[in-house]
């Protein structure tokens, strides 16, 4: 394969590769909300019409929930078979109001040092990280006519919502999807200089809980004092779930909890992220959370439980004195080494019910569940990534943990006895999940040119 | 004056009364969302036409927010100047999908025992409530041409939003207030066939805060762990506020609570109300707050702390792994005896604000403040309105405490020198600040008439 020639068709094909991006990201496909299932089947019929007109034999596939996109590489290569993984559905965008502009109206932005960066929700997580491959792919194929090994594209559209329908697409499509590795774009860079390869993931456990006292809304005069309030229940519940070191009090929640070997620790110690660097640049400087750990264990190894949303009662302007008939929250656990997620969400549960007065009462929902995954530190394909990253950013390639959870690495792993390849080019400032989300044109470029050498390089 | 008479007329009118009601009750005057200003002052423009219809002296007095309507009546009436409150605002109406109809398009349901109820927002507090008045005012004026003392109208329209402008108000237009007494109608019955007169108030003080931490939204994949949730935060500190004892735990809260003379206690248990029976109506079964204490002494005399909203992160449907920059509540105080509003504020704060690590920030906002009120058991305005009450409803007037607080009553004691005679006809089941808010039909019959026979009384 002519590499050189790949990447100046890439270089010269940069303005067209952000139009179709920019048209992808037009696109709200919001999964969580199911007001925006139109638009995620947009996204997948945008995708599968892309990937058709590329020459691959491609599919949109439903599901029991949102539907995935399937698509098969033409022709005759040999080699270790491929199967690439991203995700075309996108975090919610509230609070609106403190977006810049239109989160889907995507726009190129011009900073004070002359660097440019793609400004809209799905910019970075994962529309663009998945369209660097998508665009490499597409260079290979312009330049070449052929891939160099065979390839198997798959999108899913429910990986911002614990990927429910998941498991039951993977039991009656696995055959189509085995392959020798899994290649995926959804994890970051370790600087703006320097690629990384996530070597584990941490996994996710998702719960809602409402709690229910009076049979209705009260008036706080009225029933205020004998009336047992929700909120204050509730607090107490969220409050208890953290001792006073940071750590989880659920019981048992620490088993199968693996330390990091001194090695890895040593490594991680050597990339030099001091606590303030990693607080400063979100306005903060007091480490939360487990004491005596560094922040690259905290969210790279040691598992956490975060209240992510929390409301009852009145939130509208002005006040109202009103005792309220529940309350809710929703809750996530992150998971490392051998937790055990159904284990722990019983354990969590568990310590709920507990602390609901006798005349309450709490409901439960379940929202996905995956263990934590670590790569074999010795499969070949991590050396291939290492080398081919290191010669497209000059710089050796940093080998991180990752904090998120991609529920998908865990079942290509389990289901399908495949090992990924996580490579990916956010930067920690992309505002991911957040307001004003963003990715780096050079991480849109280079990914691009990077991906291009990993295959290359096959 | 012809009592028998007035309440014929009363009787022979009923249909009429209800028609102006529900007129009234149509207009959407919520106080405490800006997008009903329109609606406050559509109410506050009806019922000036109608106290000019009936012979008022009546203006639309503006405020620095929602306005007063101030009504005199005509004519040369000798005996005490009486002054009427009510107000015209009601509370917000969500959760929305909880009414059974319309919130704001009354009607007239029929229960399976063949009574009836007046169903809509406001149906009870307070617009149901101040038409009992003003529809005996307008019977005596039908059957006799005139009042018998005279008589000077206030319904202001911020009452469920704290009377913020109440102040400023009272300080330019005292004079024109100033009467003998003052009659309230906003307060309820002890039960669906005993009539009551309040004889104390708690106080209340409204309290917003939020919590601040990152910078902005945070990925808790990314960052759970080292960065300071604000949920947890805030949770904790709402958690603290009250004690394993169910007694708040604010330093100081307590001074200037004054224990209920033995008598009056004795009294109170004399009504026979036991938790359960208290309890039982709402779905609820376990007294919640102070040990040691019954309920009608932790609704009419502790002072309370009660979380009336809180909200942080994520509260849609499905699910966001976001480690939100902020989280709020709002708070209110029940204040009984000397509690001294703006002291309780200051410690309340103090409070939460050792509570905020130091990266973190802490903001406060001010929903009003008033201090309990009690009326002097000797005067003698009680024993008319008793008695007058006893003679409609065929039953001994019950003379209680009131949870709620009406901060106009204390601004009519402290400024204007006046004591209040608070009568109401709510009944505990009227769903008052709740979705299906409603009002007895014989409520406000029987409300009218017994009006009718107090100012018939003087």
């Amino acid at each position: 394969m002519n590499l050189d020639a790949i990447l100046s068709r890439i270089d010269d094909d940069l303005d067209e590769s952000l139009e179709r991006l920019f048209a992808f990201l037009r696109i709200p496909s919001i999964s969580t909300d199911p007001a925006y299932d139109a638009a995620c089947r947009d996204a997948a019929t945008w995708l599968n019409e892309d990937f058709a007109a590329m020459g691959f034999s491609s599919k949109v596939r439903p599901t029991t929930g949102k539907p995935m996109v399937l698509a098969k590489s033409n022709g005759s290569a040999d080699g270790p078979t491929i199967l690439f993984y991203g995700h075309y559905d996108v975090q919610p965008v509230d609070p609106l109001d403190l977006w810049e502009e239109d989160p889907f109206a995507p726009r190129l932005v011009t900073r004070a040092d002359g660097t440019r960066m793609i400004v809209a929700r799905g910019a970075c997580d994962d529309k663009g990280q998945l369209m660097t491959f998508v665009e490499a792919v597409r260079a290979i194929l312009n330049v070449e006519g052929r891939l160099p090994v065979p390839l198997t594209i798959l999108i899913e559209g429910e990986e911002e919502s614990g990927s429910p329908s998941l498991p039951a697409f993977l039991a009656s499509a696995g055959d189509e999807l085995r392959a020798d590795a899994a290649f995926v774009c959804d994890t970051g860079m370790w600087d703006a200089e320097t690629p990384a390869i996530a070597l584990s993931l941490r996994g996710l456990v998702g719960e809602e809980i409402t709690v229910r006292c009076a049979n209705r809304d009260l008036h706080s005069g009225q029933f205020g004092g004998p009336a047992r309030n929700p909120n204050h229940v509730l607090a107490q519940i969220l409050a208890d779930l953290h001792d006073a070191d940071g750590r989880v009090a659920v019981p048992g929640f620490y088993d199968g909890v693996v330390e990091v070997p001194p090695e890895t620790k040593a490594n991680w110690d050597g990339l030099g992220l001091s606590a303030e660097a990693f607080l400063g640049p979100i306005g903060l400087s007091e480490p939360a959370g487990e004491k005596d750990r560094t922040v690259l264990e905290k969210v790279w190894a040691r598992p956490t439980l975060e209240v992510n949303g929390m409301w009852g009662g009145y939130t509208g302007r002005g006040f109202k004195t009103v005792i309220p008939a529940e309350a809710r929250a929703k809750v996530s656990f992150r998971l490392v080494g051998e937790q055990e997620p159904e284990r722990l969400r019983e354990a969590f549960r568990a310590f709920v019910r507990e602390r609901v007065p006798a005349d309450c009462s709490v409901e439960f929902a379940e929202h996905g569940g995956s263990p934590a995954l670590t790569v074999p530190v010795d499969w070949p394909m991590l050396r291939l990534g290492q080398e081919a990253l290191a010669d497209e950013w000059g710089r050796p390639t940093a080998m991180v943990g990752m904090g998120g959870s991609i529920p998908i690495v865990h079942a290509f792993k389990h289901k399908l006895g495949m090992d990924s390849l996580m490579i990916g080019f956010a930067l920690e400032d992309d505002n991911v999940h957040s307001p004003n989300e963003k990715y780096d044109l050079t991480s849109f470029h280079k990914g691009i040119r990077s991906w291009a050498r990993v295959l290359a390089a096959l």
